[in-house]
């Protein structure tokens, strides 16, 4: 049956840009090393043409919320954004007032890997847990969660968990559920950087909402970018009193795309129907079969429950080395020897085998 | 003659998007309506594919610089980002210590158009000097470029003008060497905010580099989208010592990409060849056609020189209420009865004249 | 009757600080120039000794609650901080969200004075307005105020007025309670910088509460230092709901003092009972004096009603830097030959009438 | 011999505040609980009358900068503020850049007292380090010291050290000089935040220029509050590239004095002789006491050396509470039973003892 609204996208031919790279080659650096899905490239063609008003007025990100809702419940509100530190910080300040502070863990991407960005653009405090494998609990946002009467301190008013973690790990909907519960409870509100969520969902095999909104949670910033997006993220909003004045947090975080059809496009290819759980299902499978692998290399040792796309292992420093000479990864903690392999929607079997033939060369050298 | 790099892009022809949208509707209300360019939308897929090292690191990148020097000379250095707001801050923090303000036109975009941005996230105090025609002078920046050494004052460090400007004028390039020179003259920095950039190299007919590097500016704030990428703007340093940390403000200014090929390469559609030229060139013509057009419709007023792709004029109000009815266009100040109509890459000789009939008919009822 | 609580302050002779200057020398330049009201002075002698608790759980502190209620009424509450930035600062914070903007005159203190503090500490855009006198109307606030519901503008939330302005001119009651009426009708909050709020009230002949909580003022910035105070201003919170975080927001914005005893007896000297409008008053007397002296002074022009301590004038340059050279004051305007003369509460009759004979002589030469 | 300055300072006797407290009652809570040294008062008097530049150009702060020399050399310069917030804040912000970033304890009162200033106030990350006693060593700096070209990261550009610490202990000249050289070989400058210093240079029984400018320290916040002034604290510059742009920095950090002489002239009764150090010997002195009679007490516990004015113990959480109704103090951690005791310039030997004898009777209850 045609559907009314299909449309076989139109691609130019012509273009001054030319090819500088060799679109065979992958490695495990990160999931943000990949170009962008098939599927989203052709949105972009599906949504461009003719006027569309701007800053996010126009008929796609008009529907992106129909999608959302089908994901998160019919209160819920997409905000889309630029890239992930955007999305969190924007959220955060949606969460927090001038005087609040934030609870989460001390490998947080936020704390961590942002810049600096909740301080110095948002003027938030993090207040930091150490964590064995980066999810934290209510007895570890304990020892963070207290003082809210005593200026000395800055106020703790929002908890951000990261679902999955820095670390590869993913909370179980209970484990959020427990967590919002008790940040609630104290007067708090939660917030989850979703960078990966889609990772998570797949790997638990719940829908999105089972550990977002089912969990009580507030915001969630949702990943694209990592999900096969060329570029984009959202703040998802549950709490709709939570979302009003988002917009101008959204603007003055200089998170407003002019365009903005073209980064709803895109979340329409990836939720619209299934592309999001099957890049992420994929990505999560070329993990588990690298960690499967890796498992059988004497002297590498896996560090964390590889429950969605990342392998952090530990081996001989040396043969990192070399091994990063055939493929590129990062060092995680380079004194104590710690790896991190990332795989994404377009790893491929040949590649895990591949760089696990590698590996096993290297590390019998 | 075969090129080497030259690639015929593949594109995908399934996606879960739809089209939500009537790309033969087209207005006046902003260049920013538009979509992308099909030779940019084109670029993309010549990027896609395999893994490139993200936040700036990938061949597109790399490659971009070699683009930029072409246009503005061999020292200076392209950092993408995302939108004009994050193109804007980014450079003025590079600009501007801590204790530094920056002079403005009143009607600039950084005082009236970014939500508060460069105050709230840069802590950035704007010193404002009315205009009558939204450009600075020596004179005017003297109204406050003053009390350097009195700390009760923000300290004027950064001159920051528009080309062309929000009321569509367009400097001569004497006209900017004259303000660079004075503001050098006193210590301060210059940064020009160039989100329609193009179209002012379009207006005076030299290149871009005739009225920045040549002039003295010390950073660019280089406008994509309103030229035809997607998304995309680029902070283009001239004075490298001014460069030297940029990475870590774009980057704390939430305003870097992970997939920043994406960004270059729709650069490099735009910048390689002349394609950001033809764009602007054809703005401005149809900005032209339809201010020659308008003139000629009793109680229509022009109130700026039409320099660029801007029209702003001032009717009665009913007559322009009745022309909202069938085009889009903002009123730029409602109260005194002023619009503003903007042309964009993909206005249309027929779209102009269709416009102006209405006008016409609107204005005679 | 023997007062109970009342005591003869006890003072030590011994110190190892030495007088550097000459305690009989005194000039127009500011309020500020001078010391400390002989009364505040013997203050602090009574409220040492002894350990009382820091951070203002004190029992000054506590009974300057009563002393605030008598003027400002019951559900008044003080924050005594250190200075006029910081407690106009402090409070806006607490009026205005993140996303919110400030409605001043061009002239305000905080916009012209004050190291561009609100902007770079607590991220506020001011929205200002240009005024004859430094007075705002409903009318003149209706310019910034609008766009409520525009991200791409910093949302007016809160009118901020000085009594008396920075040109020494004075709202009436009535003025004060139609900006506040209209700024409440438009959703927005009313701060007064009350930093000579005392002479307003000598000026007018009426208690402070006339124009502030009779007046439907939320925050007033109460100014102690400018009235004899050696140190301190103070927070005054008419609105209880306004205040519930205004002690957070105090120590963030680094001024909460621990000694706070000795910034509350200030107070309290000041205000228990005459002491704030013997002072006022006499300053007021004093610049009534001056302008009366000035007006028969051939080529002086009088530049604003004088309503308080200041008295804003025009002569020839050369007349100012020839008078300057007898007496300290400043230029308000250089170029336009604007100068500025304050009185103080220990400017005295004589000193009037010698720098009368001064401009005189010099005006005359 | 009669000093031609000297100046029995004159000290009125009439006020209309009155006492509220018992000034025969003193404490263990905290050396801010104390209330000025006497003599700290008297020079308040011979400062006051007549006028006096305001904001910084007074004869007294004049005359400061020749009383800092006689501690921290000849290019020291004393930047006099309110409370210690402000000085760190201050401070801090002279020595990092917008993307710098601060290494500290996490002991720090920066980090832990500050209700988030050096965030919220100045956008400055800070990288903290756990500490078995509140001091940094070069090896624990190192666990934050990298990365400074990567842009993900807050630059590391500043270590901030407390003479004495939080928790009470003191750094050698040779432990600062270490760090000094360690942190300025990683390019890296050095603030000391002397909110004690005095008490730590009674400790060590050298001058205050031992552990500063002759251990290459670049920024020090010398205390005064804790030393016996009513409020007062200053930045002192010992790079005075450093300082080069401190004053507009303390004006726009809100803590600029109006009346700075009065900031002053209590600095120089405490350093311009030996008030300062006689303060601090006699608070430490009153530490030496308790803490040896602490040891004689069954079930507490000493936890930190005690070399300065602070006794850190840990005993029974019943004691505790039925102690803190006899005498002021705060737990530290009062799940761990863990309190903290300081003595101040004006505990008396009586105040120990007595205190001790609590103790004991409630520690064998």
């Amino acid at each position: 049956m045609a559907d009314p609204e299909a449309v076989t996208p139109a691609f130019p031919t012509r273009t001054d840009a030319r090819r500088h790279h060799d679109p065979s080659v992958r490695g495990f650096a990160s999931d943000n090393y990949a170009g962008a899905h098939p599927e989203v490239l052709a949105a972009l063609a599906v949504a461009n043409g003719g006027h569309q008003i701007s800053y996010g007025e126009d008929d796609y990100t008009d529907h992106l919320q129909r999608v959302i809702h089908s994901h998160f419940g019919p209160t819920a509100e997409a905000f889309p954004v630029f890239n992930g530190t955007g999305a969190n910080v924007t959220a955060l300040q949606a969460l927090a007032d001038r005087w609040g502070a934030v609870i989460c863990a001390e490998s947080a991407h936020i704390n961590v890997d942002e810049g600096g960005a909740p301080e110095r653009m948002a003027g938030l405090k993090l207040l930091t847990v150490p964590t064995p494998d980066g999810k934290l609990t209510p007895e570890l946002i304990d020892r963070q969660a207290f003082g809210w009467d005593d200026e000395h301190r800055a106020m703790p008013q929002v908890v951000s968990l990261a679902q999955n973690t820095e670390l590869g790990t993913v909370y179980t909907p209970d484990e959020i559920r427990a967590i919002v519960d008790h940040a609630h409870g104290l007067g708090m509100k939660v917030h989850l950087d979703g960078a990966r969520l889609a990772n998570a969902a797949a790997s638990l095999d719940v829908p999105m909402r089972a550990f977002t909104n089912a969990a009580g949670v507030d915001v969630v910033s949702l990943g694209g970018t990592k999900n096969g997006l060329l570029f984009g993220e959202a703040v998802v909003v549950l709490d709709p009193e939570v979302g009003r004045h988002m917009k101008h947090l959204r603007k003055m975080s200089m998170q407003l795309a002019s365009k903005m059809r073209f980064v709803s496009v895109q979340f329409e290819a990836l939720l619209a129907k299934d592309l999001w759980l099957r890049n992420a299902r994929h990505a999560n499978a070329m993990a588990q079969r690298l960690a499967e692998g890796v498992r059988s290399v004497d002297g590498v040792e896996i560090l964390y429950p590889v429950q969605a796309n990342a392998v952090f292992a530990r081996l001989p420093h040396d043969v990192s080395l070399r091994l990063q000479k055939r493929f590129r990864f990062y060092f995680w903690d380079e004194a104590a020897g710690d790896v991190r392999w990332m795989c994404s929607f377009d790893t491929t079997e040949d590649d895990v085998d591949a760089f696990l033939l590698a590996l096993k060369e290297e590390a019998a050298r």
